[in-house]
Order: structure tokens, then sequence, then C-alpha cells
């Protein structure tokens, strides 16, 4: 069972109304592949999405909070009851500490959403898999953004990180981030053992989303 | 000109569908007192509460960033496009660097949304007020969330962030917060110089919040 | 071989010229009794600390930075041309992100200098397991700076800690800490199958600091 | 009275003994040209800095605390027993919430050190002068660690920020820093209003530190 999980970032071309207009791409590419694919569009667009279109919906980020005082932060019920079924955590550009990921991961656990723990090289990926996610995915920040493959760039990586996860909780499945926009990206990921893919700009800002994604999903 | 803004915080009484219970409730005491009150409720909530009710609507916090790789990160143009016509920076719950409440003035500015910086204490209250918000919440950390209204508990935090703010920036209007709940509280921050409150707990976890509203804006 | 930590904080008793005193306390003992008593003063008493005590000396903190520029953090080199032999990482008065406790550890080690990463719980101390370090202080937040040991108030998260660290590492040793400060304290940690305790508040504000070290050892 | 100020960062250039070595050829240009010369080393080389050489020491940071459980964090009371006399806040490399700012001023005050606040730009540099540092010092982002000078680069940022800073608080000297270390650089932020300059890797990285010094101060 693969996995695609498509992160809008703050792109403007997945910002507002455009959020569903992606968010509907993904479904029936999904649809027609029958590779399950997720959107994590930027929280106040959640909802929106949600209302709009039936996709796996994650949020970018939540905090390990409960209700009460916590102006300006993001509460997985809330998140849950705009449409989110998972979440993010820790991504390259929101990291956060080792004791904010467990109470994050407790949070949704509670409200039975998803989890995706991101992490940069094999150590951290064998600390997150330590914490039991759903998912750990795997994201040299150096190749983020970048359109280099880390399938290429550094296949090592991945499978020593899926070793390195499976020696020490053999449910968490391993996710491949940044540089991945291709078919032959994914389908390199899958043969070094990942479980799927995290993906960005090259989705969000092909000239037609919806055609990146079919050539994404061709080779699988 | 009286403003009273409402911070839903992390509070389940104000968490999905009831996010949007509370402004109705907003709407309703600000149409019988012509008196201006705006609501902040969480990010994934934005939309959903400006789809259904016609009344200012806050974010909690924005980041100063524009378009592009921001996971998890708050975009004022995506706070725009689901509602929001201002913003909360810099809440003591969420506190910021000084360059980052900077470039977050900046971004609401540009997405021509009103902006409120909260303060702790007279000496930050001129310093952001120096960078010419729309207006400056002072609230005293250690009254927040007690029911003490600081305009009884110190009321002189009042008159002096009043007098500091002017000297340096004439157009800047001072909120005051913390502890804020009923009429004669609302009736003396006014009498102190402020251009309004900053509300939380008081009215959102209130047995009836539309009754507290109402008694909240008897005096005026 | 039961290892001794003792961590000054910022207090005003082991500040400035107070610290070589401290550190002379904890030598004698170290010395009449054979265990190994390590001390971690402010960065800024360090050179003080090693150019008058021969006693191992931790600081409280690494950045995972090298030489460059990096105004205000702290370099694993500069700490071990100070006199320090190793440094606590992640204090819970001092979190640091996922992958900049990884970083650290690595400065650590490229200095030949000993890491404690501080956990809150049994899944944060087996997630700093996966990274390696030397040592895993477990500190349960609501104990610190109670005197209400640890050992005595939750013995399972020591034993349950040691268990998680040694199925994921078995050359990781777990420390405890939070509210320990007697003999019978170090005791149970030990009989509990810690290697040792991280101290504070218990000793640098003890009335005689040395009487209450000799306390603590005296039963090991 | 024109005032320097050399930031070691966190170079190997000015690590260690070294930072004893740079602070001797400061002290020797200061006495030669009659220009005060203070140095910033890094916390764990005061002590050592202050041991050997008479000349005003700064830190690169200040935590506001004060005596207490505040692990890892750096206390202005040690500070100034280590021998400093005063510290940079709120570094580009170290940024600050506004309150933490404040509050690290307060302590600064209260142990009768001198304070540099930096900023960014004109409008943190009025906010900061609001705050009633000794001095505010402004350094653009973009150019730090460039060797192009802010005063060739972008004189108005100098003119600009010492205006506004005038504006809010007269006593308030401000510095300019980022790409400064020649005499003509010193020279030209002087003309523009600067009461000094902030330096780093021009000076640090310089092959004869000495000679650069020299050469720094010979236009004025």
């Amino acid at each position: 069972m693969v996995f695609i999980l498509l992160n809008y970032k703050t792109f403007d071309e997945g910002t507002g109304q455009k959020s569903v207009d992606i968010a509907r791409a993904c479904r029936d590419v999904s649809e027609s592949s029958g590779i399950e694919i997720a959107v994590a569009p930027q929280f106040a667009d959640l909802f929106r999405v949600s209302s709009s279109v039936d996709i796996p919906i994650f949020a970018q980020h939540v905090d390990g909070i409960g209700s009460g005082s916590n102006t300006g932060q993001v509460y997985a019920r809330c998140l849950r009851e705009a449409g989110a079924t998972g979440s993010l955590i820790n991504h390259s550009e929101k990291r956060m500490t080792l004791a904010d990921i467990e109470r994050s991961l407790l949070s949704l656990y509670e409200n039975r959403m998803r989890s995706v723990v991101c992490t940069n090289n094999v150590a951290t990926t064998a600390a997150a898999a330590a914490l039991s996610p759903d998912y750990v995915a795997i994201e040299p920040p150096e190749l983020i953004g970048t359109g280099v493959p880390v399938s290429k760039a550094n296949p090592g990586i991945i499978t020593d990180s899926v070793e390195a996860a499976r020696k020490i909780n053999k449910k968490v499945i391993v996710l491949c981030g940044a540089g991945i926009s291709k078919g032959e990206d994914l389908k390199a990921a899958i043969e070094l053992g990942a479980g799927g893919v995290l993906l960005a700009s090259g989705i969000i800002k092909a000239k037609d989303p919806k055609v990146a994604l079919e050539d994404l999903v061709s080779l699988i």
C-alpha cells in the first residue's frame, strides 16, 4: 500500500480556493490509480478542503496541547473537527523539541489521527521510530525544494533509515521526501523500501498538478 | 469607538461548530449595543466562522512569511482568504522575536489586515508602538486567566501604557486585557484611556456567553 | 560504577567564586568515597573551576555548531578548552529540537566529550537512547526542584526507562533526576537499575553542600 | 567618543587561548589610539580573558533570568563575576522575543552592565530605543559576514536609524555593523551619525588582527 502525502507548504498555488482545486486533482488521480494520496493544506484551508473534497487531509503541524490557554497554537481536536485525519510533525521548516514531538503524537493518537514525523538523517529516524508514529518521513534538508530526488542523490539514506526504523519498531512505515516529483522517483523510493513519499513544490508548483500527479503514479 | 476582541484560545467551548455559535452571540450583542466586537477563533475554524457569521474575524497569530517553503507556518494571505481581517501578534502564549513581530506587521499591512500586538508592560508597549500597529494590547501575564481585572489590580499600567504609546505614536490604540469580563471592568478600562479590551476565558467559558457579553457592554 | 552529576543551574550559591567552593566539596567527597562526582557550573564559570579543581566538569548545554557565525551560541570546542569534558543536553529548562540534539551529540563526540541527554518520560528516553549518547537522564518535570525523589514518587519510570533504553542500545547508561538529594534516594535509584543520578538544588542550596554530599554517598 | 565592539562569534580564531591573544591586540590598539575597543568572546572564555587583559569585556548574549532553575541559560550576575561589564542582546544569530529583550536589559541594568541591542532595520531600531539600552546596533542581516560595509551599501539605513532612535530616546547611541572592517568604513559610519561599530569576522579572521585594528582606527 503506497502512501503519497502532498504538502502544500504556504505556496500561493495551494492557498485559498486553489487548495480545493489541488485536492480535487489528487482525488481524481487517486481514484483512477488506486493509490492513496493525501493532502496537507494550510490550517486555515482545512475546513474549506474537507467541505468540498472527499480525500484524506493532514495538517502541516500540531502542538501537543489540549483545551486551554494556548493562543496561536494548533490543537489536534480542532484540526479533526475541521476535517483533518492526520498531521505532519517536526517538518524541517517547523522543528519541535523531542518532548513536544512526543506530546503531539499523544494528542494525535487520542484524536485517532495518523502521524508523520519528519526527520533529517538515519539517527533521528531511529529516534523518531522509538516514539511509535504511523510514519517517519526522512528528508535530507539539503535536498528539499531542489528537484534533485533523494532516491537518486542518496539512496543509502533511504535503505539505512528503513532498516534503522525496522530494528526499533516494525510497525513504523518510512516515507521519503526531498526532491521527489516524478514517476521514476516514486518507483525508486518504493524499491528502496519506502512505504511512500512526501512531496511539495514539484506538484504544487507544476504547470498542471494533475498531469504531474499522473506522471508520479504512472510506474507503480 | 470602543473595540472588543474575543480570543478563543484553544478552549473546547470555542472549537469546531462551537466557534460559530460564539461568533453568533458576539454578532447579536454587537448589533444590539452598537459596539464593535471581533472574534479570534483557531486557524482551522476561521473559514467555518466566516462562512456563517458576518462579524470581524481575527487570527490568533501570523508569521511574517510569504508564499513559499514555510510548512506549518501561518501565512497572512491564507488567513485573509479564509475570512480574517486582522490578527493578534506576540500573545503571551505565542511570543515572537522583535524582528518577527515587525515582519508579521508588514505582512498584515500588505494584506490590508488590522494588527494587535500584545505586550506585557509599559516598556514593551512603548517598543511595540514604535512599530506602528493598529492596536497594542497590554496584558500583565500574572493576571491572564485569573478573573482579576487588570483595571482593578493595576490601573496604573493602563494609564502609563496609554501615555507611553501616545508619546511614540499617536495613532496607536491601546487595548487592555487580563481578567476582564464584566461591564464594570470594560467601563474602568475605557475611563483609564484604553480604546477597548482583549478578553478570553471570562466569556468563552461563561455558562452563557451571550449573557456574559450583554453584561460586558451594559455600562458603555 | 556509580556516576553523580551535580547541576549548578543558575543558583547564586554556585555562581562565581562559589562555583569553585562547591567543586572542591565534590572533589573531597569523591576522593573519600571513591564515587565519581562531576560538576556542571555555568558556562562563564567553567574555566574558573577547571583552573582550580581537578574534577570532571560538564557544561549545562551545548549547541551543535562549529567554528563560525554563531553569536551567543555554545561551541563544544570552546567548552573543552575551558576544561569541560562533557555536557548536559536537552535539559527540561533548555529543551532542544530532535535535530539539534543529534547535532550536539555529534559535536561532543568529535571533541571526545561525554554526553548526558535529559528526557521526561519512557518514550523520550527510548528515542534519546537511539541517538547513542553516553547517558540518558530521565527527569519527570513535575518532580524537578520539589525535593520529592523520583525513586519514591515514581519508581516504575526508572525501571521502565532502563528497560526501554537497554532494548534500543545496551551501552547507554540511564541516570535519574528530580528530587534526589539523600543517600536513600541514590541507593534506591541504583537498585532500580540507574547508573547514577543528576542532582541540583538539594545539594547546591544545602546549608553545607559537603555534608549533603557525604550523606548522598553514604549508603553506596 | 567612538566605541568599537569586537564580536568573536564562535570563530576558532578567537576560541580558547586565542581569545586572550585577540583581546591583547585590542588593548594595545586602544591604548595607542585612545579609542575604546571592547571584546565579546564566548561565555566560557570570559574569565580567561578578564584574568589576563585589562579591557572592557562583553558577553554575546544574556538571558533575563535570576538565581534559580535555569539550566543552560546565561545569568547576568555570573557574567559580571567572570569579568564582563556589558552584553550584546538579540544578535541576528540569537534573536530574542520582545519580552525577553526587555527582561535581559533589566538584568544588565541591575548588574550595572552596559547593553547593546542588535536590530535589523529602522523600525526595530526605534522599538529597541524605546527600551532604553545604552546602545542599539543596527545590522542589515543581508550584509553580515559579506565584507560589504553597511556604510557603503546602505548609508541611509544608518542615518535613518540614528534619527529614529533619537526621536524616541536621545540617550541611546546607535552603532552600526555588518561588513565593517576598514578605516574608511568606520570613518563613514561616524560621519553618518553612528557612535561606533560592531565588528566580527573582518578582524577576527584577519591574517593579523592587530594590523587590521590599526587600519580600522587610522582615520579617526
